[in-house]
């Protein structure tokens, strides 16, 4: 069985093509050090390959059903549970006095890889709990922290998010459920959510749902959503867990993949009262959600590229065993045939595949480091710095959703009709994986933040940060021979879209939202394309640098990254283009045609 | 419940985008008339609905499974393969003497897009037993084609193609299932093979199956491969069905889609002798199976054009239905929300399905009509007709297969979660359409075949008539206003296609099969998308001819006709040049790759 991760890659994007090392020069983590790290992500390879690897299929085929009114689930699940518990996950990056390790939110996530890689569906519990206690610990007031946070670090309860109901998913600003003041200043919360991850279980002693509702009588629009936690069970004075708060079970969504997290439709409030409490103040909803909603769109980025992953490695493995066909240069019928890797058109899916995944893992690792900064870095640069991460926010979530599927189908393609079935693990990836342009914000929503807000706020600043920052890794690498074409076909795309958006932005009050965002698409492809061409040139450096002194054993490795790099180059920036170009005409195809037409 | 075929586009690809009608001016088709094909495409539309698309879920989540030594499937494809045969399908395109209908090819293929759009696992046991007798018409004895054929044409027995093995799939010149001569002129077959769709079920009375084999002693590689008729049952004197034949069930395959064709491993001559029948000469079996596959690699891309279509329908109806969000100029949170197909976005989605579904059924049919004309057409264009045909053929097959899964997972978009669920049919093509690639010979297969074959043979004569054909086209085209950026994207696309095969055939020698194949994906992608491009001149064509003098309820079809066109110049023929630039430069990035870099 081809192993779920590369654990020579992730070592490598973090400590040599970014320098996670030096975060450690920081207060918050004095304490640690790169071994320490290192010594975390074996924990938690361990963990993931004995208690999450262990059940990915059974997961699969085995979906979430409803006997006698409780959800069944594998029980390799709650094992599963109870190894992320013990470990410590759930806290790890919190400070030591609420008993985590203050792990930097990078590592944080390298963790959270090895889970979504070795089993997506079960890594969903605990990654929406720490989300919901990543939300608690900014927005919420301190009773509330100690009374539904601290048992979601300590992994005895979990946590969702509660967002979509049935008539408004992408249109949040349409829900309907209700929150009633009582008597108590607690509320009484009314209504139907749906695509409820997380939302019904027998996993853990309680669920704390962040609900988004509207107070009665509020403003309409989502200047009148606020935000609230729901706890499954309500929670007594001593913090135990007391009787139901009537948030019941209405259904189950059965999907083509993901299928080992539980998805429901709920009613709160049904058969009596669902009591729940505020957050923060009344109107600010949205706003808060946007964070726990922000670090999930990098966490469905990454769990999009730790798909992409163990699908490309278990393709890898099918492709140096399976033996077929010759080379076309050899006519000997008699000559034994050949391990598919030998052919042309086989290697090619196999870089496609190696480029797509191993340059998400770089974004959304850079990503995650940029949280750091955000948190822990230098106060100047913090401003930067969130400008910089709103920008790429929306590409890390959907760059890798749309090019880890491309992968994903590759590696059914290398494995051909064997692909194709249950025998192995990659028509199972493809289907998980199709969630992810969907869930957290459609492909179309993130398209729209990109261009309709995140380049034009603060002036544009964002793109002239991430422009000058390229600019410095092309300069920086500058000195390498053996990178020129990486570099050329860098700096085209980097003038296309410096081009296309020059010639767009300008005229956006001209042509109205309307027939701007109808362009978000090319907008997001064409910078995201661009984007992961310039994590591809800091790999190659980060490999030119070091392969001179390499071990031979290493030395194959390096040589690896250099070669993804120019096949990205050479077989994947050229595609900026045709997106740009199609940018800067402000295109109104789409929004000529009539409905009717269709 | 949304239509699976817009019949309405059918009979525009039929009578006006290709002019179906003059065949009756040939001998064979004399006694047709248009209104003879619409009345039969109207009782393929009556029962693909009542008979195939009534069961498709079930076929899907009932997938075959072995109860008893017998496979079990539903009993509705049990009812729908009866009404195919009494409909008269099974031989609708054979001779009158032979109880057909003497039907086109091209209104064939259009019957079958019926059956393949409402239910594309069932619709695969009568399309392996129409392509299996077609095959022994043209190669089998007049007594072979007595004793096998005629029980498939009248429907009773069903028929298969057995060519890959377990060690040999792609790679069919080392099949080494044997075929040994008994003293009566029959053969003793041995050996097993993989992934045999209809290999086993209880639908008919029998299965012949189209099995390559070796004469034992034979020569290796391809030279050494004949074809036998093998029948599950044994054939008495009278023609009746006799003993087993000892082709044994020895497992099914579970694959991800596409779950009602029943795919089966096949032991043949387990505890027993299993006696088959030679095809023709020995050591022709590849070459008389091509006969079989390349009928087989339209009637893919014809199935994968038709779930394409399904899946674009069923969301076009999502979008019109489902009311969410605001255009973005619109800032009253009071306002009522809209249809999703207002959003730009949504209609983008809705447009690429349409330019790549009616695109690809525009050239699936314009392949078909191909086959009519080599078989029917003037003597004197035969020859030129073949080639062309050539050419087209792996295009025809991997351009929809690969399109269509695009234009499925739009579909899946369009319609946000919903689309990911059962509650509706869309991931469900989305994972049909996946194997289309993979059979009938992958898509790394057909690029080889399209770089290393048809583009080279008879001196590049295919080319020329694919470029002739197309410049008439654009000439004919020319007094249409308003087709203008249409024709020049093609002109476009067509300059880089004749520039980049004009860089790279005459470099074959020098360059080596090896290097020249590897790039065989470029040329697969670059001449697929002209070519549909072709078919979007084509149709935007016609359509702007019957716009003047067509009725008001008929005009918002033309128009989408023309703006769908206007969407492919824009948004997708500008992707040729990528694809040009990579095979004009003869790419060798993939070749340069070390197995032990990855």
């Amino acid at each position: 069985m081809a192993p779920f991760l590369n654990r020579r890659d992730l070592q490598f994007q973090l400590f040599e093509a970014l320098d996670t090392e030096a975060l450690t020069a920081r207060p918050r983590f004095a304490e640690h050090s790169r071994e320490v790290y290192e010594d975390i992500l074996n924990v938690a390879y361990t963990v993931a390959d004995r208690y999450f690897a262990n059940h990915t299929r059974e997961g699969d085929l085995n979906e979430p059903h409803v006997v006698g009114g409780r959800v069944q689930l594998p029980a390799a699940v709650g094992e599963a549970m109870r190894a992320f518990r013990e470990a410590g996950f759930f806290s790890a990056h919190h400070d030591e006095e609420l008993g985590g390790l203050q792990l930097p939110w990078v590592v944080m996530q390298a963790v959270q890889a090895h889970f979504q890689a070795a089993n997506v569906g079960s890594s969903g519990y605990p990654f929406l709990t720490i989300g919901n206690a990543n939300l608690q610990r900014i927005f919420a007031s301190p009773e509330q922290q100690q009374k539904y946070m601290l048992p979601l670090l300590e992994g005895r309860w979990f946590g969702t998010m509660a967002l979509s109901e049935p008539q408004a998913g992408s249109g949040l600003a349409d829900i309907t459920t209700t929150a009633t003041p009582l008597a108590d200043g607690t509320y009484a919360i009314s209504g139907t959510k749906m695509w409820i991850s997380g939302g019904e279980h027998e996993l853990s002693e309680n669920i704390v749902h962040l609900v988004l509702a509207r107070i009665a009588g509020g403003p309409a629009g989502v200047k009148g959503i606020s935000l609230f936690l729901v706890p499954r069970y309500r929670v007594q004075a001593d913090g135990s867990v007391g009787e139901g708060n009537h948030v019941v079970l209405a259904g189950l969504n059965h999907k083509m993949g993901y299928r080992g997290t539980t998805n429901t439709l709920l009613n709160f409030g049904e058969g009596g009262q669902t009591v729940g409490e505020i957050v923060g103040e009344p109107g600010r909803g949205l706003a808060q959600m946007f964070h726990m909603m922000n670090e999930a769109r990098i966490g469905v980025g990454m769990g999009a590229v730790m798909l992409g992953t163990a699908g490309y490695l278990a393709s890898l493995e099918y492709a140096r065993d399976r033996r077929q066909g010759r080379h076309a240069s050899n006519k000997d019928p008699h000559a034994p045939p050949v391990p598919i890797i030998e052919h042309a058109d086989v290697r090619r899916l196999l870089l496609r595949q190696k480029a797509f995944v191993e340059g998400g893992l770089a974004l959304g690792l850079y990503a995650s480091l940029l949280v750091d900064d955000l948190q822990t870095g230098p106060e100047a640069e913090r401003t930067d710095t969130g400008l910089l991460l709103d920008l790429l926010t929306p590409i890390v979530k959907s760059w890798p959703s749309r090019y880890s599927q491309e992968a994903l189908s590759d590696a059914i393609q290398v494995m051909g009709g064997a692909g194709y079935t249950r025998d192995f693990p990659v028509e199972m990836y493809y289907r998980d994986n199709r969630l992810n342009p969907i869930h957290e914000g459609t492909e179309g929503i993130q398209g729209n933040d990109l261009l309709g807000r995140k380049l034009t706020q603060a002036g544009g600043r964002g793109l002239e940060i991430l422009l000058a920052r390229i600019q410095a890794d092309l300069n920086a690498s500058d000195d390498l021979s053996g990178l020129e074409d990486i570099r050329a076909a860098l700096r085209t795309a980097v003038t296309q879209c410096t081009a296309a958006l020059g010639a767009l932005l300008p005229r956006a009050a001209e042509l109205g939202p309307d027939l701007l965002l109808a362009n978000a698409n090319s907008a997001l492809e064409m910078l995201g394309h661009t984007v992961v061409g310039w994590m591809w040139l800091r790999q190659a450096t980060a490999a030119a640098r070091a392969l001179p002194g390499a071990r031979p054993s290493d030395q194959p490795f390096y040589q690896g990254k250099l070669h993804a790099a120019r096949f990205y180059a050479t077989h994947e920036l050229p595609k900026v283009r045709a997106h740009a170009d199609l940018l800067a005409s402000a295109d109104r195809t789409t929004t000529d045609m009539h409905t009717d037409w269709f």
